[in-house]
């Protein structure tokens, strides 16, 4: 055994590093040598083993992680940074929560209720649960989606914590720090809060807001390279509220399928469609792409708070094959997944929910999503693009318009310090110069909402000024 | 603007790369050439704009992340490793699972399902909390766990899914990929399974067993380098039912202070010690360490399927500061975190749970423990550990002494195959031949686990034979 001494510095404090002994740590040494002044610590490095001389921190000093500090909301960091004093002589509106039960108009329905209720006093649902779902309530969810063109069976089921976990599952099972995902724009703020924080980088595809925010193929196609780890599709739209024709979404299913890319469809939304449209999810579409379909009870059934998601696994091509579910089941068995009582509930939530519950709600949806359309069509500067699903309408700010105004978060901040109704700035999801209105809000108050807006744009407004229009000369 | 023309070279199979265009995407480029045979692409490539081809893939090659990969629950990737093929002539019984509501004989206090009853009725707890939970909630647990010692206000509770996801954000707030962490030895695997992901080190002390499972301060001491973002404290223990007492709190506080480093302590199984025993928690006995104290409801209100856990935030000489908080804030926003009908459900639970509950289940852990102990005291071979607390106990295995077996994995496998009776090899905890009984069984089915223990034992054990201890001179 050769041994090779060296000197660990004592440092102004009298304070030493901790010798390493063959690799292993010395646990004996620090000891008996507390506050005495030991200048020498004979250490074996073998040609492995470098004996590394530890420094002690001298000084409190604890940073939060890097992974936190780049774990960013933007409608956090946005809306936070605004200022959002409401005109006191007005109440205040917000148009801003994609929260359907805020306002107490759209509550779940009864049988969901009392789904819950059997789940507690049956006393079953106290333990813990596989860390996947039990698999009764993953066969309710099998059972409950599928399809001739895309069967599924419990297998294809993993429950989570929300929509969000399940998201989250998707873009860490699918992507290593360095990959890209492709993500709608404007598109829903989570992908990118959840790549960032783990090193994934996003591309942002354009959505043509002239052409129902159809995806711009083409841009598309563009981005893809062969880091690109996923593509993410949301169907129905937050923020845009539509909903993809059979075609449109063929021509996106082609590109994946060219470019061999997995798809995360975003399908939260899904069936949360206008009556008189048609909601197609993305796997009854195509054989051959790997799809990863993200859902969750949160907005058709109208309980967010409960946080039950779900991802259905559509692999009828065997792409993904036994590890990349493997590798679901393995992401889930850190937090594990969703509370018991409501996965004990789903089941019977998700057989005995009256079609009636589902129809009521996007009758309502659809009816004020028409009278905020309506409305704000005829206001000056203001560019509404009418919604077919989900709980949202976009409405477009032609800026130059309003040369009091910078931007679209400039303007929402003024419309609540003035009319005190604040809808969501556009910016937050990464395009500039819109705002998004919740539809979930009472007729009343959606009705009161225009006039106010519509009372604002009109105040502000101004038709091209001789000036501008000379300098576009 | 200089132009400079390169070659896309066409592949065998006839695709192209796509052209990149001063530094944006050629979106309109791919779409006409579709299928035509182009060869040539001009592009620009200005001086910080490298035009690079990207090769589109050509086949599907979905792989599974690393962090995927990385994510490893040794119990699981242990156990399901095993052949565990019970005897035919024997009812199984597992001592394995850390869930008190397997057998049934443990059931959750009444007033803490009709809390949760009446947070469904009320309809109140339906929408999105904040990402930390409910103020009320956060209310509710500060009182619960205030103390003149160690004072408590709802800014300093995050409410999590489950104590996992307690644990998950503190360490990721804390630490940084190549940092490391000190973990007990044995311990609760969650640790390390979260660290690995990602690319945490993971530094193990040692737990002495001759001492009721004491830390080595010494071996603790010497692991502590620059790159230790924090200490993880177990107490009560998971796998070893011990509970620390004060002076050795006061040790490792003490060393925690002198090397500046912020303590995840694991007070899960807080309060759960035998009665006469007593539970200190951490933060009560210092006033300098900054302790993310990590808790739930999972095992003191037995419900661990619900997912209700917590952080308590113990920070009074202001070293975590603002930016510790914020961190730990926006975590939460990823997924959000527990179940609003649970978070709902919390106050009351808190308020009106009796003590004889609390009671009631610690005397039967106690009961139950010293019948397990005082069995396998005199059964060759075997040496458990009387535990104080929590709901484990563990048995050392004299495997010199069963020449038959290799380890504990071995030893409890076979342990099934003959007598039906399964106890958690600690091997899942990094520390070899013990093996763990869960204490929350009913006590006619410890007794006849036990009674089956001794009779595998007698079976196999040998007293140390004439050759080894001929070979041990
Ligand atoms: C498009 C989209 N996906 C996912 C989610 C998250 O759903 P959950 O509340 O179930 O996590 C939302 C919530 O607003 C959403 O709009
Ligand atoms: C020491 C320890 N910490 C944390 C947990 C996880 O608790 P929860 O179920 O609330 O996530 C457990 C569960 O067994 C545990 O033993």
């Amino acid at each position: 055994m050769t041994s090779k001494s060296y000197v660990v510095q004592m440092n102004a404090n009298g304070l030493h590093g901790h010798g390493v002994v063959n690799g292993k740590a010395a646990g004996g040494a620090p000891r008996g040598r507390q506050g005495n002044d030991v200048h020498q610590v004979s250490v074996n490095t073998g040609p492995h083993h470098a004996a590394k001389a530890r420094s002690r921190r001298q000084r409190w000093d604890v940073r939060p992680s890097e992974m936190a500090v780049k774990t960013r909301n933007p409608i956090r960091a946005i809306v936070d940074g605004m200022k959002l004093t409401p005109n006191p002589e007005k109440a205040m509106i917000a148009l801003s929560i994609g929260d359907p039960t805020v306002f107490g108009n759209l509550p779940t329905d009864d049988s969901v209720h009392q789904a819950l209720k059997q789940a507690v006093e049956s006393q079953r649902y106290n333990g813990y649960a596989p860390s996947i779902g039990y698999q009764k309530s993953r066969e309710a969810v099998a059972n409950f989606y599928n399809s001739p063109l895309a069967p599924l069976e419990a297998k294809d089921v993993v429950l989570t914590s929300g929509c969000s976990q399940a998201i989250e599952l998707c873009i860490n099972v699918l992507s290593n720090p360095g990959d890209n995902i492709l993500i709608p724009c404007p598109g829903f703020s989570l992908y990118k809060t959840i790549a960032v924080a783990v090193g994934v980088n996003v591309k942002l595809y354009n959505l043509l807001p002239k052409q129902s925010w159809e995806v711009d193929l083409e841009h598309l196609e563009s981005l893809i390279d062969e880091k690109t780890s996923c593509l993410v599709l949301t169907n129905p739209s937050n923020p845009c509220g539509s909903v993809y024709s059979k075609e449109h979404l063929q021509g996106i299913l082609k590109l994946a399928s060219k470019h061999c890319l997995p798809i995360l469809a975003d399908e939260i939304y899904g069936d949360m469609v206008f009556p008189g449209c048609t909601f197609h999810s993305l796997a009854t579409l195509s054989s051959d792409v790997p799809i990863l379909s993200c859902g969750g009870l949160a907005k058709r059934w109208l309980v967010p708070g409960w946080r039950m998601g779900w991802i259905l696994i559509h692999d009828r091509n065997n792409v993904f094959g036994s590890e990349i579910r493997q590798g679901l089941v393995k992401l889930t068995q850190v937090i594990l997944g969703a509370c018991t009582l409501v996965q004990g509930a789903l089941e019977s939530i998700l057989l005995n929910t009256p079609q009636h519950f589902y129809h009521s709600t996007t009758s309502f949806l659809k009816a004020n999503s028409e009278i905020c359309f309506k409305e704000l069509s005829t206001v000056p500067g203001l560019t509404p693009v009418m919604p077919s699903g989900a709980m949202y309408i976009m409405v477009g700010i032609d800026i130059d318009h309003f040369p009091g105004f910078e931007n679209d978060v400039d303007f929402t901040e003024r419309m609540v310090m003035e009319q005190s109704v604040f809808c969501l700035p556009t910016t937050v999801f990464d395009y500039p110069n819109y705002f998004r209105i919740v539809v979930t809000v009472p007729e009343e108050m959606m009705l009161e909402a225009c006039a106010r807006i519509r009372q604002f744009c009109q105040h502000h407004y101004r038709p091209h000024s001789q000036d501008s229009s000379e300098l576009d000369q």
